[in-house]
């Protein structure tokens, strides 16, 4: 089980370590749930190591790894034909941890915000990930990944245990990554957290032969699910053929009785 | 692709031809969902004959083999309990085949309806394949499944293409399926389909930690989804692990672009 760092350059010298001791790897290495695309070879290597070990390494999470990811391509199974696929992630970030609430840029001022974002220390990681397993498995050849950040600012007073944001300061983020086709938008990808959302759920749109929007009222909060999901993938990836697997080509992760 | 028959006694034979032939078998058998259970000796034969000839075996569907067994056991993989699964299938018959119309015994008397349920002629078959499958994923040894099926009168006339049903005639079913484990209700499956029915959803519900709701408001089309399913089963079981296998013991299926 790796729960350490974000990024898969930092990352895969501790996976390659884990093999090495002859242990399957389980991450939460946000950059590692579809690596192929943006690391190539790192991927590969990584692929080849886990192979000649006879062992399995899995990047997965509750986002990326689940709900953005694996869910909508679970879900186009009932479809005879897939134009697009949307995806809204819309949490209240006063129940999640506190370095998820300074992720968001909650409290800051719109200035701070700008500039945090600038050094690259605000958002999500994984729409790109994300957006990059859903077309492996649709078989779309995604020309251009976009992502973009806004901050959205608190119109009233709210507070987390940890935070308090003044009207005007920054609530939290609306981050958007889109995947195109041939120019076309095809994938949608919307992340938006913040102290005090009213609007929380999780909704995956099709729109294909059927339309298709499921929901989920309530949403999944993340740092629960993640553990679950890390702890659930355990029986599976133990199972799974050796290599670098992605939540899409192993069987599905689910409880179990223990 | 086998689509001749729901019993699975019948379709052996006709799945041990194609084996012999050398080919991969995805059959909508509704009784080969999860066949360990029920015919045990079928099923090892079945998975025998696979392996030795390198082949998969998968019985697939909207349900049985999707939204009332696979699609519940994947949602479990972000709990950290589970202490029951519910799924509900409410759907307006008018927009199905002629046959599902008369397998839930639109237009007939109460007194034909029972006449008809005992012959054995009416209702769904598969919430005890689909019990089954997801208590082998949860790992919950099912003492009793319990089956039981009353019709729904018609209120007011209400019509399909086919067939006129009058107020007091039958206007289709609900269908229960219960699991327990040590005599608890663990799983519960609720299958109801009437012509002019008006809460139309599919929705599961996991009461664990933590507990979630998750439901398709308008429901999947029930004809329209088998039939994607069968079609975009392909790849995955070509690639899948020889033997016989079921949709969560397999990489999930999703729509592709051909």
């Amino acid at each position: 089980m790796h729960t350490t760092v974000s990024s898969l350059e930092s990352a895969a010298p501790q996976i390659g370590d884990l093999l090495a001791r002859g242990l399957n790897v389980i991450s939460s290495c946000e950059e590692l749930i579809y690596p192929w695309k943006a690391a190539p070879e790192i991927s590969a290597e990584l692929d080849a190591r886990a192979r000649a070990a006879g062992l399995s390494v899995l990047g997965t999470g509750v986002n990326p790894g689940y709900l953005m990811d694996f869910l909508p391509t679970a879900l186009t199974a009932v479809c005879r034909e897939v134009r697009k696929v949307t995806v809204l992630r819309y949490q209240d970030a006063r129940f999640r941890r506190l370095p998820f609430q300074q992720k968001i840029g909650a409290g800051l001022t719109p200035e701070e915000f700008a500039r945090k974002r600038k050094e690259g220390a605000l958002g999500h990681v994984g729409l790109t990930e994300s957006i990059h397993l859903i077309a492996a498995r649709l078989g779309w050849s995604v020309d251009t990944v976009e992502e973009s950040v806004e901050p959205l600012l608190a119109q009233r007073q709210v507070s987390s245990d940890q935070i308090r944001v003044r009207p005007g300061e920054v609530a939290g983020l609306r981050q958007l990554g889109i995947g195109r086709v041939d120019g076309e938008e095809r994938i949608r990808l919307e992340f938006r957290a913040s102290l005090g959302e009213e609007d929380v759920q999780d909704t995956v749109l099709i729109d294909g032969i059927p339309s298709l929007r499921f929901t989920i009222p309530a949403g999944i909060h993340g740092d629960l699910a993640t553990c679950a999901l890390l702890t659930n993938a355990v029986p599976v990836v133990v199972a799974a053929a050796p290599g670098l697997r992605t939540m899409a080509d192993m069987p599905p992760v689910s409880w179990f009785s223990g």
